[in-house]
C-alpha cells in the first residue's frame, strides 16, 4: 500500500455498454480505480461527472477519472467496450460494425502496447470473436490474457429462455450456448440440465420446441436492440462477471471467447478463468452433432477473419 | 408468505433514468418484484428482456415484468421516472419539460387511483417540485406518501464538488443543497462541514470560491446532459437510495422534495424518511440569509405551479 | 406501506448459528425487520446490542429487536436456529442433541401456533430431518411451508471438497449430497459435473478417491466442530441462502430437507423453492445404486423419528 | 495480473473478532486473498474449513488459507485481531488483557518485520491505543501505516445511543466519541448533530441526559460482553470499514487510533484515511472543556504505556 494500486480497471469506449459497465463496477465496489477513455474525451468526462455525482450515495468509494492510455500502464484489467452499434440496422448482423470497429481496435492496441499495459484484456466489442482475434494479433500480450465475453452472454440468454418455459430461476439452469457470438452459435442441448435432469427430456415431455428456444437465444440481443437501439444491461453484467473472476483468481469454469488450439481460433467454449486469464480449456463431452456445429462455427469465425484481413 | 408479496416496486417511464433505476435495483437485489410500465409498451418490454438476459448472472433473483397499472394495486413503492429530457436544449431549463410531462402525470395519477395503489410514490420527474405537487393534487394518497428526489441529488453533487476541492471522499462531507430542484436552489453553507469543521472556514483559508462550487452544483446536471443528452447514474442512485430508506423504515434524515407546511409548498428540506414516507420535517438552524433564500426558492416553485395550473 | 411490514424475519435460538445468521442478514440487508428470540432473553438482547452497535457502519438499515412470539404473528419467515451443540462430544453424532432439542421444538411450535404465525419456517436445528418432521407435526402450517437446511450445507461441502481436488472455484461444481443431514447421507456422484463433464470420469483419470471426498464431506462439520466447538459460517450462509430464495420467490432448484411423498419422510432432495416454500419436488435421474442409498437414508431418518416419538 | 496479487489481507488472531472479520470480508467480497494466522494453527484451520464450506454459497470468490508469516510478505493489509478477552471479568477493564497481549504483539511484530511486511496494519487488539503504540515501536513501518480501530467503534455506539433516544437511523447521526478506546473516552457533544441541529439543543428540549448516553456508549461493549463473553459484530464491522477505506484510497474522514503529534500519543481523533493509512489529521473545533478531556485521555494512554514499558 502506498507502494502500488489495488484493482485498477480501464474502460475503453463509453457508449451504452461501457457506461453501464462503469456503473455496475461503481455500484458493486468491484474496482478501486477506474479509468474511462473514449476517443471523444468529452464523452468519457460526462460519464465521469455523472458517476462522481453519485459517489456520495454509493456504499463503496471508487477513484474514477477520464484518463489517457498512459494511465493504463499499470491497469490490471482493460475492458474494450468500444463499438458502433448505431451502424447496425434493426434485424442486422454484428458484422456490420466490423468495418468501423477494426481500425479502432488496431489503434487501441497500439496505444496499449505503447503505454506498456501488461494485464488482462476483456473485450465486448463486436463481432466479438473476430475482435479478440485482432487484439491477440496486435497486443504484446499472451493469448491467454485476452478474452471476449463471447457466448457468456448468450449462455445467460439461453438460461433465461429455458427458465421462462419452466417458470424457474435462470440461475438454476446449467448448460452452454457455444461457438460464435453471432449467428453460427448454438445451444449445446446435451449440456443443458435442471436439477440434474437433461432439459431435452423435460422439453420432450412438455412439448417445448428446442429450436424455438435456440432461435430466441440467438435473437435475444435483437429483441432488445430493435427497440432500445442497443443492449447494455446483460452484456455489462457478463463483462463485470468475467472481470470479477479474474480479480478474485476464481478458477471458475466460465464460457467466454478465448483461443482454443483445437479449433485454431478464438471461439466460446468453457474455460477456467483466474488471474492468468484463460488458465485452461475445458473439454465438453459434446454429441457428434454438436461437435460438427462447433467446428462449423469456428470455420465461420475464421472465414470472417480472413475476409477482413 | 404465499399470502402476500414482498417488496413490490413499479417504475413508470423507462427512459434512461427509469432503465438505470431498474438496473440498480436488480443488481442490488433491492426489490422482489419489479413492474415496468411505459406508455410505449415495447419500450418497457425491451428493458425487461435486457434485464431478464442478465438474471442468470445476478447475485439475487428479482421477478421482473412489463406490467399494467392493475399490477400496481398492491405495489409498495411506485417510482415516477417519466420525462421528456429530449425536449430540453443544451443549457436549458427543467421547465421546458413541464408542458410535456404535466398531462402524463395527470394520466398516471388517474390510473394509479383507479387501480387502488396505496403505497409510497417517489418521483424523479422534472421539474421535480412542481411534479410532486401535481401528484399530491391528483393522487388519493396522503401528502406524506408522495416525495420527490428533489435536492437529494443536488446535495450529492454539492458534496462531490466540495470533496473535489479538498481531495476527499464525497461521503465524508456533511451538508445540504436546499430549495428547488432547479435554478433557485442554493448551497446552505452553514450546514456544510467536514470532520466537524465548517467548510466556510476551510474555504476561506484555502481561497476556495463558495460561489463557484454552488454554481458547479447547480449546473452539475447540465455538465453531464450537454454531452450525454441525459443524466442517469446519480439520479438513479438517489432514487434507489430514498426507496431503500422507505423499505427499511430507516427513519433516516434525508433531504428530498416533500410538503413543508412552513412554506405551503413541496420543496427540498431535510425530513425523516421511513415506511410512512415523510414522517417528520427537520428544522435546519439556517442563517437569516439562508432562510431568505429558502423562502425565495419556495416562492419560485409556487410561481411555477400557478403559471402551469 | 405504512399498512404492512416488509421482509420480517424471526430467529429463534441465538447460539453461534443464530447469531451468525443475524449478522449475515444485517450485513447483506436481507431483511427489513429482524426479531431475535432466545429462551434466555438476555442472550437475544446481547446479540441485539452488538448488532445495534454496528448499524452506523452498515450499508443498509435493519430494524432489529429482542422480541417475543407475539412479534412473529406477521413474520414472513422464521428461522429455527436453536440447538445444544455443546452437548455433542468431539467426533459425536447429531442425535446426541435430539434429547435436548425435541422438547424445545415442541414448545417453540406451540408458541408459534398460539401467536398465529403463518409464514415459512426454515430450520437448521439438528438432527435436521427429524426436527423438521417434528415441526411439521406440531405447527399449524402446510408441510410445504416447513423446510430444513438439510444437505444444502453438505452439498456446499461436497462442492468444496471436489473443488479442492481440482483447484477450482466451488461455485463451478454441480451436483448434490443427498439424503439425511447425518451419517447416512451420500454424494450422488452421477449428478456431480464440472463444465458438463462427469466428475467420476475426471476422478478416475486423476486417481482421485471418491470415497475420500464423500467421507470428508460427511465429516466436514466435525473438522470444524472438533476445534471450534461449533460450526457457524457455512450453515449460516446456507440458511440465509434458502431464506433469500423464498423472499424473492426465486423458483430455484435447491436442495433442502422437505417432505418427499415418495419416501414418506422429510429428506434432502432437490426442490423448487419460492414464496410458497417447497413448491415442487425435482426427480433426479439417479443410478439404481443411488436410489437404494437414498431409500436407506430415508429409512434411517424414519427409524430415528420412531425411536424418539 | 499474473504478475501480482490483488487485495491480500492477513488476519492475525482467530478468536471471535478475527473469525467475524474473516466472515464479513468473505461475505462482502472485500479481499481477493485472505491469510488466517493463529498461534494455534488448528484454530486458523478450523476457521478456514468453515469458510471454505461456505464458498459454494457466496456471491464472490475469495482465496482463503491458513498461512504463515511468510505469506504476509506481500500482504496489503494485516489485521491484528488477537486478544485474550477470556481474561477479562464481567465489568472489567480492557487493561486486564494487556499483560497477555503485550508479548504476543512483540512476537507478531518481529515476525512481520522478518517476513518483510510493508503494508498497512490495523489493530483491534486491546487496550487499543497502547497496542498500536507498541506496534509502532516494534514494526519497521511508518507511524502513518499503523492504526487502531480505537473509537471508530465507540463512535458507532454513540450514534446508536443517540439514535435510540430519537428513534432514528444511527447512520443519520453525525459526531464523535474521542480519546482512548477505554474509560477516559468521551462524547464530543459539540460535534454531535442530526440534520444539522446540535444534539445538545435537542436533548435539552426533550430532557435527554447526555451523561446517560455517554455512559451507555462507554459501557456499550460490556453490555454485550457480560452476556456473550465477547463482542464481535460491531468491532468486526469497524475493522472491515477502515480496511475498505484504505483499499479504496477513499480519503474519508474517519475516526481511529493514530499517532497524533499534538498529543505525542496514539489516540482517536478524526483523520483522513487512504492507501497511505493515516494521510492527515483533522483538527476538530472542540470546546475548551472537550480539549481538556482529550488531553486528559491522551495522558491516561501515556500513563498506561509507561506503566507497561
Amino acid at each position: 500500500m502506498g507502494k502500488f494500486d489495488m484493482r485498477k480497471v480501464g474502460i475503453i469506449g463509453l457508449g451504452h455498454v461501457g457506461a453501464t459497465v462503469a456503473l455496475d463496477i461503481v455500484q458493486g465496489g468491484f474496482a478501486d480505480e477506474l479509468v474511462l477513455i473514449d476517443k471523444k474525451s468529452e464523452v468519457a468526462k460526462a460519464e465521469v461527472y455523472d458517476l462522481w455525482d453519485s459517489l456520495a450515495l454509493q456504499p463503496y468509494h471508487v477513484k474514477i477519472y477520464a484518463g489517457t492510455y498512459a494511465d493504463l500502464k499499470d491497469a490490471d484489467i482493460v475492458l474494450s467496450t468500444l463499438g458502433h452499434i448505431d451502424l447496425i440496422k434493426p434485424g442486422g448482423d454484428r458484422f456490420t460494425e466490423l468495418r468501423a470497429n477494426a481500425p479502432e481496435v488496431k489503434s487501441v492496441s497500439e496505444k496499449l502496447n505503447e503505454c506498456g499495459f501488461n494485464g488482462i484484456l476483456i473485450a465486448t466489442t463486436n463481432p466479438n470473436d473476430v475482435i479478440v482475434d485482432m487484439y491477440s494479433k496486435y497486443l504484446n500480450l499472451p493469448k491467454a490474457h485476452i478474452l471476449g465475453t463471447g457466448t457468456y452472454l448468450d449462455t445467460a440468454r439461453l438460461k433465461r429462455q429455458v427458465a421462462d418455459c419452466l417458470n424457474l430461476d435462470p440461475r438454476t439452469i446449467e448448460g452452454y450456448a457455444l461457438g460464435e457470438h453471432g449467428n453460427s452459435q448454438f445451444a449445446a442441448w446435451s449440456t443443458v440440465r435442471i436439477g440434474g435432469q437433461p432439459f431435452v427430456e423435460i422439453a420432450e415431455k412438455k412439448g417445448i420446441s428446442l429450436d424455438d428456444i435456440e432461435e430466441a437465444t440467438r435473437q435475444g440481443g435483437f429483441a432488445v436492440f430493435n427497440t432500445k437501439g442497443y443492449t447494455n444491461v446483460a452484456i455489462a453484467a457478463a463483462t463485470v462477471g468475467l472481470m470479477n473472476l479474474v480479480f478474485s483468481d476464481a478458477k471458475n469454469v466460465a464460457i467466454c471467447s478465448h483461443y482454443d488450439a483445437d479449433f485454431g481460433s478464438y471461439i466460446s467454449t468453457p474455460a477456467i478463468i483466474g488471474k492468468d486469464g484463460v488458465e485452461a480449456v475445458v473439454k465438453l463431452p459434446l454429441s457428434a452433432d454438436e461437435m460438427v456445429k462447433l467446428q462449423a462455427s469456428a470455420n465461420e469465425i475464421q472465414d470472417k477473419i480472413k475476409q477482413f484481413s
